[in-house]
């Protein structure tokens, strides 16, 4: 299979597994310039399903850039014009296909503060946008392309046509494109995962105990939590690709114990490695980091939330994302790398009738709240996490990194 | 001076000629994916200078092919999201740089039915916009970057490098970009053609001659014509860039006599060569080509006032895009090249009060309508042009080609 061919199918995987496109749908893409050639067969491909329209919205990394470094001071609260494109389709219910393309460390040398306020005014000005895609009520797919800036810095030390074709075959891995039939391939894992929550979700643990090097905690899990996979978005949709995590949300007010980081983590631009948490009722009460101490701190003084719990993830280390043994310095893929662990923010979603809760009421069912939500790594194949009941007993969940439970 | 200096200095006769963009300005760049460089370089100038905002909407060839290639027939018809953006920048006043790498011959195979639906489409979305352009309430600017897509259909035998190299090399020294000091040479250029102008206008001649090999024409002028050239924009901006003509609007009632063009006209794709009219009381009566008869037939057809004359431009042999001795395949050059007419729509602003009148007013004053404006080349070295006043005396205005008078 020629690298067109590969392309050809990853297209078709976004569409019809990341998407779910049907007939008579409409689809806004936005993607960077170095996609050109995934983006014209995504198009191709979802006219061939039945799609009534396909807009794309492309960005440039570099002109972006200029918007802190020769803009104004105020040019970063613009209101950049493809808002109104976002707002119109969600108002209309267009399907959303993001193809990320960036490299990671763009920003890394401007204001984070100057940052924040465009994000911020970005947010703001496609409010009905946002709130469609965090309540699942549109259907969206957030994917990846390899770009020459992000494969230099996933492989620094390669010329960078090399880095862009090791990365494009491990993003082609990932997201099963050689398997005999992608789409379907994709079917069985997706299920696969949905047992998996199934499972874990009618076992109502009340707690989840970690053990490892430098690692020995329990954190608990509210009643009516729920486990979570990928294929959660609407229409069946996924709204992120690859897709290997089963993932709750935590009891904000018990964890105790320490645990310890197994990969860096990179936070607008810095890399804080090595690091390990103390957690007392909750809440982070002692963090160390041989580098980056800094931004550690930093994150922790976010807000009260900052130093609580928002997510527990399970990654098997055999998954498709761990076997390609890579620091991916990109969201999407570490996120399914490993186990792990997010400050901040919980996902209302992780428990039952949470979305219609109000915040006093998530708070007070043990969801934590919080403007930040930042995931680090605690998987290994030295981990084991085991699921405990009211009464103690536990059952293993993971062992030496690898399900331990069947389905 | 290499390449990268070249462009540099391209982007700032954009910013600086073309749009004379000020402090304070928010500027809407669109541009095709080919032009990324010269688009950072224009957004960084324009930055410079001081712009609050650079938007750019991006365009990617092949994906707008896909929507008649690929998509159902209504697709055509759907209204492209960025319509949504031109709407709002005509709303607050942005200024808006149109940079033009499209291959001419993209939709040469597309039914012309559907691409003029789509066309239809986008003129009635972007109404607001369309009419600021149209009426110069608003600042723009349509210039033209390299392709290679469009290289190749200008020099088909080169290897594609060096057909863009000699592509540019072309372009950049249409707009001036060698000289001394490029944005001084073309104020003095546009002073030039101002001077032109102000002289013809003037002179308040009754009628144009024309005489060359298979042209004798005598074309009306009416009265309170007025001659207008490039730099006619809002704050003294240039709408297109290179320029290089001084034109007007000929009395649509009369122009009697034969004139032959001396270059192909491409027209949605198919090359007409060798033709010529006969004029009669204003109207063409009789009209042959060598080849493309058909699309010559189908142009005279399309109204009444496809028969008539809406422009006659001046340009003399020796301007700089004439020099480059290439058949552009775009508009946007191949208008500059040599002395030319057109077939159909006239510009109100080429009549004193012109642009005040109503649609009845501006034909009964001699103005043309039409829903097409087609140029034709006439102009050559052997080309005599004479002001002919109502007594019957006339003063040359080009002779061979260049210009015959003073200014």
């Amino acid at each position: 299979m020629n690298f067109e061919d590969k392309l050809t199918r990853y297209a078709r995987v976004l569409v019809e597994v990341g998407l779910r496109l049907e007939p008579g749908d409409r689809l806004l893409v936005k993607a960077g310039i170095d996609a050109v050639p995934l983006v014209r067969l995504v198009t191709e491909a979802a006219y061939r399903i039945g799609a009534v329209n396909v807009d794309v919205i492309w960005s440039d990394s570099e002109t972006k850039r200029a918007r802190y470094t020769h803009g104004p001071d105020a040019a970063v609260e613009e209101l950049p014009l493809d808002a109104l494109v976002y707002e119109r389709t969600a108002e209309r219910g267009d399907s959303f296909l993001n193809i990320v393309t960036e490299d990671p460390e763009l920003l890394s040398d401007i204001d984070p503060g100057a940052v924040a306020r465009s994000q911020q005014a970005f947010v703001k000005g496609t409010m009905n946008f946002q709130t469609k895609l965090m309540s699942l009520q549109s259907i969206w797919c957030i994917v990846a392309a390899p770009s020459p800036s992000w494969a230099a810095r996933v492989f620094p030390d390669m010329p960078v046509d090399e880095a862009m074709e090791r990365l494009w075959e491990a993003v082609f891995a990932t997201c099963r494109v050689p398997a005999d039939d992608p789409v379907e391939a994709w079917r069985s894992h997706l299920s696969g995962l949905d047992a998996r929550c199934a499972h874990l979700s009618g076992r109502r643990y009340d707690a989840l105990r970690y053990e490892g090097p430098g690692t020995d905690l329990v954190i608990g899990l509210p009643p009516g939590h729920t486990w979570v996979a990928g294929a959660g978005g609407k229409r069946g949709s996924v709204p992120n690709l690859p897709t290997e995590e089963v993932f709750t949300s935590p009891d904000r007010m018990r964890a105790a114990g320490v645990v310890r980081a197994t990969k860096p983590l990179s936070y607008f631009g810095t890399l804080i490695e090595g690091f390990e948490f103390r957690f007392e009722d909750g809440a982070v009460v002692e963090a160390r980091a041989a580098s980056g101490q800094d931004a550690l701190d930093r994150i922790l003084a976010m807000d009260d939330g900052a130093l609580r719990l928002g997510e527990a993830a399970l990654v098997p280390q055999s998954s498709l994302v761990a076997a390609q043994s890579l620091v991916w310095r990109n969201t999407l893929f570490d996120e399914n790398d490993a186990s792990h662990l997010a400050l901040g923010r919980a996902y209302p979603i992780c428990l039952e009738g949470g979305t219609a809760m109000s915040p006093e009421e998530q708070l007070a069912a043990g969801l934590n709240h919080s403007d930040v939500h930042v995931d680090f790594v605690i998987g290994s194949d030295r981990l084991d996490v085991f699921g405990v009941h009211a009464d103690g007993t536990e059952e293993p969940l993971l062992r030496a990194g690898e399900w331990a439970f069947d389905v």
